[in-house]
């Protein structure tokens, strides 16, 4: 028949032939190759247009496969690792800090924000865009709120916005100790500003990092960065964090 | 009217509306209240269904609501901190341990996870299946690879299986002093094995922690814990991480 046929399983379908995919992704297939059609998916596997399409978003899920706009599905490389523990994720603005200033402007941030910094609701803070590159790829998207009392000497700033005034209030907060600092990751969605830096669509799946920088008793600096989903594992610790990936294809790229 | 029409923006529809669903959220809707169905609520902001459809799937995935079979969406609970710092995430079997074990069994383990722990890829190592629950709610799930040669005085247990079996082992590696652990984080689906365990279907989006336990110079133990990416948030950090909530509604629960 020249088709792969699925046994009759109890999980769902969809699950099965995710399994079965991803062995087929680690046996014949290297990393970069573009998958065949689903169509022609659909037939070797003998299932469904809908339940090919459903394993497919799994294994997009894990990071395995990429879809991209007229290339059509390829088999992913390993995820990447980007150091967020607590030493490689320092003080922002310090001179091992893995961040690019982009932007910097005054404004009120939303009420969580607010509470968060023990700020007024109707108080403006600086905030600070940022973004982190790993291979020459984007990895990273920052929007760092610092709180008008963490940088009180920056009274008069050359640059309204950009680059220049963030560098400036960075260096501010750089007079400050750095007590310590606690990290929250969860998933979400990439925003829309975000998901431009991160050279994805809105609303593409993101790891939050939250980060509060705590100096002299009170939260001095409060950040909210979103890596991609798909290519990034986050690492805490000293040593960067282990590596596992899956099969041999993917571990000889 | 009675219909909310969406302006024309340059963003993608679906964001648009996921933003202005949001904010309906904040203001008009409690925690664990049912949402108007589909077709209601496409009339009221006119979209098509498909729109719709998207719009409530990355409000899904930002953890804002929940979708389930026979109820309906209904809008979630803020998110539950789970801290999987290095000092909660202590070294398995440890007094302070949050984690309660379920089975045990000796088997080879996959290829990656062998290169990992650098024993030989036909060595079969102890598993210890554990899981975590926070509020009553099953959390994390975890499987926890240990080398024979971290427990080598491991010799006669009573028990084949089971969480006797699973104690026996961990009381072993406790023997064992931990020099340092680290920990990676990215996106995963759950397995079938955790799905159960997580109470959810396989393939749900799960934030897959990797742990690297190290004694003596070397991978005493490896543990991959997989958390309900709905429900939870991730806190590294000494004080528990940072919470921050949307909107007035979810901080009033």
């Amino acid at each position: 028949m020249g088709t792969t046929q699925l046994e009759p399983v109890s999980e769902p379908k969809y699950w099965h032939l995710r399994t079965v995919l991803s062995e087929a992704l680690d046996s014949e297939f290297t990393v970069g190759e573009i998958l065949p059609n689903e169509r022609d998916l659909a037939a070797r596997f003998g299932v469904a247009r809908a339940t090919l399409r459903q394993a497919l978003e799994q294994l997009e899920l894990e990071g395995r496969l990429q879809r991209r706009r007229g290339v059509g599905t390829t088999v992913a490389p390993p995820r990447v690792g980007v150091a967020v523990g607590t030493e490689q994720h320092a003080w922002p603005g310090a001179a091992d800090d893995a961040w690019q200033p982009v932007d910097s402007t005054l404004l009120i941030p939303p009420a969580a924000v607010a509470d968060a910094l023990e700020t007024g609701r109707d108080e403006a803070v600086h905030t600070v865009r940022r973004s982190r590159m790993s291979h020459g790829q984007p990895v990273g998207a920052e929007l760092l709120y610092i709180p008008r009392s963490s940088v009180p000497d920056l009274s008069a700033i050359d640059a309204p916005s950009g680059a220049a005034r963030a560098r400036a209030v960075l260096r501010e907060l750089q007079r400050r100790e750095l007590d310590g600092q606690d990290n929250a990751v969860e998933l979400g969605s990439a925003r829309a500003d975000d998901a431009k830096e991160l050279d994805r669509l809105p609303g593409a799946p993101v790891l939050v990092v939250t980060t509060r920088f705590l100096s002299e008793g009170a939260t001095a600096a409060l950040s909210v960065a979103t890596y991609r989903a798909d290519t990034c594992r986050l690492t805490f610790g000293a040593s960067g964090g282990v590596e596992i990936h899956h099969g041999p294809e993917r571990r000889a790229s």
